[in-house]
């Protein structure tokens, strides 16, 4: 569930006019700006953007751009994005660092439908002129390279049916590998990212029935290296994305030094998804809701943003 | 370019009446058939297929399996089908041979464009309630798994757009990779695999032009085996698809006793898309026109019906 109601009446061009006029001059009227985007859904958001860029000639994100600046510029930038080219964007960055932020990279292709990760796949083509997939594969090697160009490439099946058979057979196979600790294994690979999201849970399951323990126990109790890293965020945001997302927010409000954008890019990527139901993960496991960890951990226009976003307690 | 002319005038339900009246009672009007089927496009034929099934209750495809035979019913058959869901059959069955072939699967992954592969991909589920990549990873092992998930699975950029540099840099990894007969290193099949047609292309030349060679004639003289029988096809399928399913019917029409279906799925699969330039390969190479070639060689109903979808001469 999102935790965002969307606006009744809404007209584009006042919005875009109101938007100029906050930024006109000396000084920027951030309230006005927060007023009006964080009301918006993603479509009136897209045709907001579009009568902006009419009237004024100019794209909306680059005024807001040489307008705003830190986290908040980064927030709001991102908002008012389309879905698809804010996420093609979050991991065009993520692969442009010194080492790749893979966890971002399966964040996004693990916790989409197939429909929403192709729609990431053509923004990205459009914006870089590239395929998502020969830029994860150019800019990684080795095993990492392997495991990610095949979890972002393959357009699962998104359907309920499964095969109780493949996935005690399948559940077999990884225990197996998880004992050998042959962890990158092809099988490993190709079970993890060509089966379906409902298949895998069901394989997850009987994992869990035959072995008494879960996967990612199987996969912690190994070693602690980044592909070993990979493959638990994959299999965690395949198995509770809301649970793992919740426990990204918690990590990043507990080192907002170091948190390194994941408390933007969560909070605006899933506000509009199932931010209701990371929020219920947050506050069972945390004692506190996010939207009290928000409002003492950050400030100014950034928090009254997130805030927004987070929507009634 | 396609090599039929598509029907000006037509009525789906018209045309569903007639095909059901020439095969009411014993025996079967084959002519009347072929002169509905063969003369309508891809959309006319869904809804001749639609309109049948709207009247009789019946699906248009079992009905001609149920009066038909042989290539002809094969060939007809395919040809009803929607050309996606035709892709995704061809696929499942190549799949689900003693031994997948795989070449089959490299002509419709590496001949179509991405939307096209997409839309396979699509009806592939929808027909089979699996992805296309978890069944060709879960029924192929070792190099031949990787390399065919690699190159069914990425959603390729279709642009123009080009990086000399990137080509120039790949041609010389795909060299040193030939010399050392590194066939099977990740980076030949991330770079087959991963790059745009448009992109493979200017690498192919530049590869030409550095070393005197083309890369398949590198591939030839290495082994025999089937992975890099595979790699190959891909190479070709990507280089010049015309004149290698060119090749493709000359060895069908060679060999028409073992030729397994490639007569028909090429001249099916083909003739609304550029089966003219096929047609001018075939009759560079072999001073045969294909029309006469299959004139000569196949027969009957079978033999009129390819004739039809081969357009005039």
């Amino acid at each position: 569930m999102a935790s965002l109601i969307d606006a009744k009446d809404f007209s584009p061009i006042e919005d875009a006019e109101t938007i100029m006029n906050a930024c006109k001059g000396f000084g920027t009227n951030e309230t006005v700006l927060i007023s009006i985007l964080a009301n918006r859904n993603a479509a009136q958001r897209k045709l907001v953007r579009l009568a902006y860029q009419e009237v004024y000639h100019q794209d909306l994100i680059e005024l807001l751009k040489s307008e705003l600046s830190g986290n908040f510029e980064r927030a709001i930038c991102l908002w008012t994005m389309d879905p698809a080219e804010r996420e093609a964007t979050l991991i065009n960055e993520a692969l442009k660092k010194a080492t790749p932020d893979y966890k971002v990279i399966i964040e996004i292709a693990c916790t989409k439908n197939s429909e929403e990760l192709l729609a990431v796949k053509r923004s990205y083509q459009s914006l870089y002129k590239h395929s998502l997939e020969e830029d994860v594969a150019s800019q990684t090697i080795g095993d990492i390279r392997k495991l990610l160009v095949a979890v972002i490439s393959t357009y699962k099946y998104d359907g309920e049916e499964f095969d109780e058979n493949v996935a005690h057979s399948e559940a077999n196979i990884l225990h197996q590998l998880i004992e050998r600790k042959a962890f990158n294994d092809d099988e490993m690979i190709r079970i993890l990212s060509t089966r379906s999201k409902k298949q895998l849970s069901v394989t997850f399951n009987i994992f869990k029935d035959l072995f008494g323990t879960t996967i990612n126990k199987g996969l912690l109790a190994s070693t602690t290296d980044e592909y070993i890293g990979a493959l638990r965020t994959i299999v965690r945001c395949i198995n509770d994305p809301q649970r793992y997302l919740a426990k990204v927010l918690c990590n990043a409000l507990n080192d907002l030094v170091n948190e390194d954008d994941a408390l933007n890019r969560v909070i605006v990527t899933r506000a509009e998804k199932d931010l209701k139901e990371i929020k219920d993960h947050f506050l069972k496991r945390n004692n506190i809701s996010i939207h009290d960890s928000v409002d003492r951990k950050t400030w100014g226009n950034y928090k009254t943003f997130l805030l927004h976003l987070l929507g009634k307690e």
